[in-house]
């Protein structure tokens, strides 16, 4: 049963690993607050891309980020191998907001919690388009449904 | 007078430069959403340091990030020059909001809004202390009071 | 006159500001070695973009870098503005070789050499192309030619 | 028997991945040229930390980067894994020189060449001191001696 808590593991039905890089790191030898949303970035669309639903390079339409946030808990260091986990906490008509958890290896509570939120839109003029029956099926599958 | 819409110029009563650079820009041409929170940090930090009152190699205290949020709202690409608006939304005995507006040469409008929150601690233990007077000094010429 | 030395300033023909950002700072409280490579970057895409001669979304040709190369000398550290100097070392048929030196304000000898070797290729299928006129011409401003 | 070519596996006596991400990729939708020194970067310290001779907080002693260099043969592009190789062609008194070959997945050829060069300095002083023996020892693994 999934936790209804973000900072828990079982909050997330799906997780990716993402290394961590030396320069990630800054002067107080942490991961600097920036690069935590590279770890965002990295983990939805390597996501998507492995499900085959992101071609950035041809594909007519492409999710664009309006949103991010992140709350810092606690500290992360090269050369850690952190786990996003991914879960998708509304499926909209073109936009879609996932809630993402980083977690260090072997700990229970999140290092960081935070959202990303992508609306598809149309390569030429960017406006706003239907999120592709494709994509939406991959994306079900990090929707919890039922109470949580 | 200060606007109350963080989408305008006169909401900030500060404003710091951030050039873009060549590798900010991502696949669809424009800057990717994690490097806004690079021009966040250095706004932030480059503030205080020209202020005298961050020294990140000899300090006993020092700020670390504890949440930071970012809406999209207009693309950004290299080489444009950022200007970056700061405000002080709320300055605590230990931490302090930053509000921050991402603008476009002679646009109006913000390209982006967001907020960075700094928790004061202890180098040794991480412990949050008090902001110390020298700081908050500082600090007061980025609040804004009275009716807004 | 110029200088045949790449340490000094007078060795270049052209300068271009480049500042630096909080999280170019590493762990050691300087600017990560990676991150010169984003100043060699952003000074030749930089300055080709400023003579209207790199476009990068709708060119039919543009530069890919083949080889780069940096020698450390002195350190640098967020917040200084980098002075990029910039020249030409040599101008062939498709490839262009820039030889780069980072100095820190009011310093003569340089914190950073190397250099930066652009092959134009055809957008479509990547094969080498001559490059163009128009470009050629912009760089020829960063040609330091007869005795040096 | 190892190659004495720099751009085959056989090469380097020894590899570790080298994940890519999201933002690696630039407006031409291959890793940005500065980001191959980042894998460089993070395959060396990678390697002294995981064998317990990089301690980069608390150490009294450590390398900095005087050189590096690399020759881009092939593109990159997320959401590849890199396989970084990584040799040692020379172990001085104070200096070492990493020689780094990245592979894409399953290709023989590599995809860029290059070195990269630490100095071992004293943290107070920064000036160069012996590689101490348990380091040396770790780097030994990494020579090929010989004839290759």
């Amino acid at each position: 049963m999934s936790s209804s808590d973000p900072k828990d593991r079982s909050y997330y039905p799906h997780f990716r690993a993402v290394p961590t890089r030396w320069m990630d790191n800054d002067v107080y030898g942490h991961v600097n607050n920036v690069v935590y949303y590279s770890y965002f970035d990295t983990a939805v669309n390597g996501h998507l891309m492995e499900y085959g639903v992101l071609d950035y390079a041809a594909g007519d339409i492409f999710g664009i980020v309006v949103e991010t946030k992140c709350q810092f808990l606690k500290e992360l260091a090269f050369p850690e191998v952190i786990e996003a986990g991914l879960r998708i906490a509304k499926l909209g008509n073109s936009s879609v907001t996932y809630e993402i958890g980083l977690f260090r290896k072997d700990q229970p509570d999140a290092a960081a919690v935070g959202h990303f939120i992508h609306v598809y839109v149309d390569r030429e003029n960017r406006r706003p388009v239907r999120i592709p029956d494709p994509v939406r099926a991959v994306m079900a599958s990090l929707v919890v449904s039922g109470v949580s």
